[in-house]
């Protein structure tokens, strides 16, 4: 199975377009962590009957050099086979760099995707693209603030303007050949995303900007959702993993994963 | 000393405006090499009176797991403290990750400098730049041929028309309040760079795709240098790390540095 049909199946067996962000930080953990997959292990098994996928953010885990990264394999393997995991790496690298990455990524830790960012050009998302059964997906409209400094100035475009975040999506619609690309739109940007969804109605989208970074989930979902409720993924990292410090962390991510994942179906 | 005298330092005392590129990919590295971390110490121990930096791309480290990061924290820590390490990771995230990835690279490895990319803007940039003794050099125009997909895409700006990569140099000469902040204009395009140089004359530039990649040396050196000759870092990779595929493969990498790094000074 590839990530698309992964994706689609879990969301279907978990009635869920909820993503958990595995994104592991000490000073947020609850008091006694004895560690992080530990942690992770905990979130997995109260969570993973009620999320399309997971999703740990790697910058988490390189900050904790050669034990962290180890902290993410054990993750990743701990993962139910049936639910897609998203390592959220942002890479962007040339020629035998952009390989090394790929390889490290979806050989080494065995991820079902990756996000990616596209200011290097095709060529540096190539050795990603051909892994045709994983997902590769691009950066587009960020959640953060600073998204406005390059992703919305006005480009020329074949004799019209666009912004540049739309001409990202309209290259990554055109690289698509294998059909395992998709965006990342925040969910900070309701009308950017209602745009990109518009467009490109069977594009897989990541929406991040959920719960902590404050997007409206009225508006992600009415503006984000595909019609066949598979293609997109809503993250929430923080909301989730430290509804509560104390030892009770992992039944109150339950609870809150519980009420996000039915307030999104709720919206549909 | 901050990234940029520490830079200044070992570009006088070496004669060198070149940088070694640590970027060890088993498929070519000398039959018989006993690992990672013994093969840099052998390139280092060859090449460390002729260079101005050192470049680990930390792709090839991550490729190779936990045990790939820790080579590359030994490798950081055999070089000599007066020889600036700057690590190619190109990161670009945001908010609490962007700080992980800075307390990563600069903390945990500590590193004098590393690139990172621009997409998503300010606010993604702040957490390495607030690092005020470590450089920062972010990518203008990469070496690569799909550089051309966005980079070169005209914008408006100002009533004006640039192209991305204009916008970026502009911007980051903006935030470089700190003056830690440099560019990566690869050899490969060599208008860009004269463009780029002749704008910021004080700006450290990073520039890659010399040699394997075929940038034009005679034209990098013309256009690329700044006047003190101290703010430019020319960067070899594969030219000089697999110079041979023998046992005298330090030999051969010494050989394939004082060849380039006195090519280098005799155009100046």
């Amino acid at each position: 199975m590839n990530f698309l049909e992964k994706l689609a199946q879990s969301s279907k067996n978990n009635r869920s377009l909820l993503c958990v962000g595995l994104d592991p930080d000490p000073a947020l953990m609850p008091e006694g962590s004895t560690g992080v997959f530990q942690f992770n292990r905990a979130i997995i098994e109260a969570t993973a009957d009620l999320v399309c996928a997971y999703k740990p953010n790697i910058a988490f885990y390189e900050s904790m050099g050669s034990e962290g990264l180890d902290a993410l394999k054990r993750t990743r393997e701990y993962i139910p086979a049936d639910i897609p995991v998203i390592v959220d790496a942002k890479r962007g690298d040339i020629g035998n760099t952009a390989k090394a990455y790929a390889w490290g990524l979806f050989d080494y830790f065995n991820f079902d995707a990756t996000t990616a960012s596209p200011y290097l050009g095709l060529d540096s998302l190539e050795p990603f693209i051909e892994y045709r059964d994983r997902g590769v997906i691009i950066l587009c409209r960020t959640s953060n603030a600073g998204a406005v400094d390059f992703q919305s100035l006005f480009c020329e475009a074949d004799g019209d303007r666009k912004m540049l975040f739309e001409i990202v999506a309209e290259k990554v619609n055109e690289w698509n050949t294998h059909g395992n690309l998709g965006l990342v739109v925040g969910a900070t940007y309701p009308e950017e995303l209602k745009l990109i969804r518009q467009r490109y109605p069977d594009m897989p989208l990541l929406i991040p900007g959920v719960g902590a970074q404050g997007g409206e989930l009225a508006q992600v979902v009415s503006y984000g959702v595909d019609a066949g409720r598979q293609r997109t993924i809503i993250n929430s990292s923080r909301q989730i993993l430290y509804a509560s410090k104390g030892r009770d962390f992992a039944q109150a991510a339950r609870q809150a994963a519980l009420e996000l994942r039915d307030r999104i179906n709720s919206l549909l």
